[in-house]
């Protein structure tokens, strides 16, 4: 930002990565008045296709990027899984992207996500290192099940996540880890299996100031390990000292942006699962249910804006993953006059593949949901 | 739209014209699934910057339009001043250009548009055309003032109107036109001038299966004949009638597509001013107030989506533009919590000039406006 808090048309935003994410920030941007450009590998990426300034190179390309943060005011990112001694190397300390990339290398690996859930008193399932296959060979023998193997790293939506149930499934790993040096040389924590009620998740804010914020508590179903819908606003008594708690914590590690955070919910409280430095799929429903949605949340965080967040003023409000499911087919759906389809533009349908949502609003979470699921069986994938 | 209503992903939308209300469809594009094209003749276009898809050419090029059009799927345009006979030989009749072409050729000229308002009944300021520079003389010599002279084509936002307020100034532009042969060669219509107590407008959407909704009624405050502010809801009562007047018109022309009407609200009831076949700056405002907005709306008419529009759920709101001040400064503003700016990315900061504009909502429409109003002060254009 300039000299008192101005904005000035044109601010040059960057951002890393061409997927859905980026291409929601893209769009907010724009109506934000940014000059907004994508750093991605491919032209037809999601965000590559909804700006006149794409910059095609590679994501460890150390000199590109350096380039690139260089011409930029403001950078942010849309995954947490790049290299971020790389970043950091290109970036050269300045002020000027957000996360920083020192943060984004303790967050993008499970183990010292967790070490920073502990060193802040945050609630989270126990948990332990596994150094070597040794050591991974005997969590698998001798650990209570159930249990989660969790890659530490490059791990999302499901991928790299191993819910071991039962010592059946434990035994079945051991076999499938034998038989696999890749995953013999990968590296993972263990993780207690916690028994939750529902999955809840959160969208945290905090600017360059220092004020931290926050939309309401979701619910999110989860389907083969991947979202599946969110629905809120939820009730949870918990909550309130928790968020405390988390606000303390963004400070704390001096966070900037966007941060979205899952919960268990269980008997004994809220655990935290996982957090994501940056926009969330568990936020899209922001942008039909808020005045600012959580991109221009992002986007007013980073460049030190306010973080206020006016209100929803819908009593309910939900979100439904489109998820690809024949990739030989052109998906097609139903515009409906109410819920509002949010189409990413990926050129390759995939079976599973996140292609858009679709979000609602009602008069309850309840009712909003069910719009939304109603509108979803109009979708073909 | 295909077959069953369904609308594929990738569906492609041209849009003629570059600016700001073809930038605004097109971020409305983008959410919606369509491959946007933007026809326009600079890479630095409002729209050309929000899009990988831009096709520079000159607007008045036959064979680029033909092309163009023989690549999309559906086309529009942002403004009704292209060369409509063009147009319709570029489109060869095919069901794919809404607003037609041909409506367009009447619409753009204030002649042919005032003739169309008095074949369907619709109430307006009584006029006379001016068939040639003599006739010109003759009705500022001898016609009543306050009277307003509108040139037949290419006139907005204050440009090509002029209103005369007494003789004095019925002299003075006697004295004006003898001295201008490009003034003389003008084509114009004169207008009796109507005492108005507000200015109000409406924005209206007719789908291709002949559904028409409208959103609410606004007021509008001009200054020095560009929009200044809108707010609304407004209550009027000879507005209900109107409004089916409007429908019937609407489904006799077989308009397709959102449509923005000017009123003058006086003690004799509402006069329709002007109406525009797109969207229109008064519509601005349902970008925040609304679900679904007026560039949603007009892409849902022209592919036949379900032209309903779900109830705002505020009791006010409010628009602002921002009108370029000073050419040799960037603009710049304080980023508000609440209060939205929409900037369109021109590259060139001048005096009047369309920059942006500022939305709010509220629980009344005075609100809304107020808040708006404060923000603006806030914007250094």
């Amino acid at each position: 930002m300039s000299n008192e808090d101005m904005f000035k048309a044109g601010y040059k935003l960057g951002i890393l990565g061409g997927g859905q994410l980026a291409r929601m920030l893209t769009l907010a941007a724009h109506k934000m008045g940014f000059e907004t450009h994508i750093y991605s590998e491919s032209t037809d990426d999601p965000a590559a296709l909804v700006t006149a300034h794409h910059h095609r190179n590679k994501m460890n390309d150390e000199n590109a990027l350096r380039q690139f943060l260089g011409e930029m005011d403001v950078v942010t990112f849309e995954s947490e899984f790049l290299d971020a001694e790389m970043l950091a190397r290109a970036n050269k300390g300045k002020n000027r992207l957000f996360p920083t990339p020192e943060l984004m290398g303790v967050l993008q690996d499970r183990k010292t996500q967790k070490q920073l859930f502990e060193d802040h008193s945050l609630p989270t399932a126990p948990w332990l290192n596994i150094e070597n296959p040794q050591q991974l060979n005997q969590v698998l023998s001798e650990l209570e099940v159930p249990m989660v193997l969790k890659k530490r790293r490059f791990g999302y939506d499901g991928y790299g996540t191993f819910v071991i149930r039962d010592q059946k499934a434990a035994n079945e790993m051991l076999v499938r880890l034998n038989a696999s040096p890749e995953l013999q040389n990968e590296k993972f924590i263990a993780e207690q299996f916690i028994p939750f009620q529902r999955e809840l998740a959160c969208i945290f804010a905090r600017n360059r100031q220092g004020d931290v914020t926050h939309y309401p508590l979701v619910e999110s179903l989860q389907k083969n390990s991947r979202c599946f819908w969110t629905m809120g606003p939820i009730q949870n008594k918990k909550f309130s000292i928790l968020s405390k708690k988390i606000k303390k914590f963004l400070n704390k590690i001096d966070y900037v942006g966007v941060m979205g955070i899952e919960f268990f919910e269980t008997k004994k409280g809220l655990f935290i699962n996982e957090i994501a430095p940056r926009v969330h799929n568990s936020g899209h429903y922001t942008m039909d249910a808020f005045e600012v949605d959580q991109f221009a949340l992002h986007l007013k965080a980073v460049i030190g804006a306010s973080v206020e967040i006016p209100d929803s003023p819908h009593g309910g409000f939900a979100m439904v993953n489109l998820l690809g499911e024949n990739e030989n087919a052109t998906p097609q759906w139903k515009v409906s006059e109410d819920v509002v389809v949010h189409w990413y533009g990926k050129k390759q349908n995939r079976v599973g593949r996140k292609m858009g949502h679709l979000n609602s609003v009602g008069s309850h979470p309840k009712k909003a949901l069910k719009k939304a699921l109603k509108a979803r069986e109009k979708v073909q994938l």
